[in-house]
């Protein structure tokens, strides 16, 4: 999960998403829009009887504003939450496991933000199993192949590995930036994501708004996409000002086309 | 407003009620689902550029809880939060101006817990304009006959009160019970009144569940209902076990006829 807003439990329900498969919550920064709902999920997850850690990645204040919370409203929690403190956004490298990593973008917004990357490792090629038969390849081989190599069989015969695979399915990366300004740094950490969301809060007739609150608006996230060219832009966290946001998504698709809203409820996939 | 739960600013925003008239907010007790809306509705009030105080009437912790959350994430609030401590659930009267009373009500739920009993004072009668044309009657003899005395006119001629006006619609009085296990103290601070919130979180058939966790069952709430002779009863808190809420309105109708369900979003007029 990222970032947990007053309500996230309301939502976690309405989207019918299973609470007990969530394990990591990303705090991208420690205003209460994006964190006002940690208090209220830990309390629940605990009624629903998990067992298993929680882990908060977050700015290290995290733990010394939450912690006399648990402690006055949830102090016989059947887990544990663990606070991971966060040491800066420059692509710190704050969570990895056999399949995923996550790292950190450096945010504009006042006080300490993160963006965050989510990078799925290459996944190993598809074997054939026609072929595999065919060639009566033994299964200690199979690892080697599935890597990427050749096969050579008792004859001294070279199998390609291209008769042997399909190609594996491309490993996909997203980018999740917000409260931010304006701002190009961000671009080496994103370079080519298959989906960037950005924070678009307000339109460019609040250019000086949104400079003054360290927000971005839609035109100006549209050019950070284009420059890191990224293959899908999701733009969201409009302005209530804003009666109909495709003011907003329209403003972006000026610059870059290949842009979406992120509506409450929206399910996307990569 | 009573309780704060998570959620409380989208209930508001749905039910299309105006954040700035809010100035009071009780709290039954601390438990997250009763105040975890507290900290996330304070801030969206500043945003929204409030400047009068607000007030928290809730136990002496809620100020000591609440406090190092409103530094850290409100510490440029435009208006002064206070919190006023809960001294006791004995019929404490917590607020009290010329049209409203509040008082507390003992309950028992583990942690200190309190209901509240909302007692509109007596309303002045209404005049009837054209009598008080067709006497002639001088505005400085007007409060004397509001306040239901007679009216004698130069000639000495007594004018009797009921001639002169409307009795004034009658003062309406609302308690609300919750979170409470089934208490019988409860009935002498609740007698009577217009309307009985109480919870209902159980049915019949988990009245052991509700003993252990402090909580009533639908017939404990319509027994309580109708030894305290209240005019209506209102029960709510349902568990999320119960798929349909009507088993626990059925149920309650079997001792207490007037009972109604305080489904999400019900406005109810007294």
């Amino acid at each position: 999960m990222i970032d947990c807003g007053e309500g996230v439990q309301l939502q976690l329900r309405n989207m019918k998403l299973k609470f007990s498969r969530l394990n990591r919550v990303f705090i991208s920064h420690l205003h209460g829009d994006h964190c006002f709902g940690l208090i209220g999920m830990i309390s629940t997850l605990a009624m629903l009887g998990r067992k298993g850690d929680l882990f908060i990645h977050a700015h290290p204040d995290a733990e010394k504003v939450f912690t006399p919370l648990l402690d006055y409203f949830c102090h016989e929690l059947p887990y544990k939450v663990v606070f991971v403190p966060i040491k800066h956004g420059n692509g710190e490298v704050i969570y990895e496991d056999k399949a995923l990593k996550v790292s950190t973008i450096p945010l504009k917004h006042g006080i300490p933000s993160y963006g965050f990357l989510f990078q799925e490792k290459p996944r190993e090629a598809h074997l054939k199993n026609d072929m595999i038969k065919f060639w009566n390849i033994p299964i200690r081989d199979l690892k080697s192949i599935k890597e990427g190599n050749d096969w050579i069989n008792p004859d001294g015969k070279v199998i390609e590995n291209k008769t042997l695979t399909t190609p594996s399915t491309p490993a996909r990366s997203y980018a999740y930036c917000s409260d931010t300004a304006y701002s190009e740094k961000i671009i080496p950490y994103i370079k080519g994501v298959d989906l960037l969301y950005h924070e678009a809060t307000f339109a460019k007739d609040a250019a000086k708004r949104a400079k003054e609150t360290m927000h971005t608006t839609a035109g100006q996230a549209a050019t950070i996409a284009l420059k890191a060219q990224v293959k899908k832009l999701m733009i969201g966290h409009f302005s209530a000002r804003y009666e109909d946001d495709n003011l907003l998504l329209n403003e972006a698709l000026e610059t870059f086309q290949n842009t979406i809203k992120a509506n409450e409820g929206l399910v996307y996939d990569l």
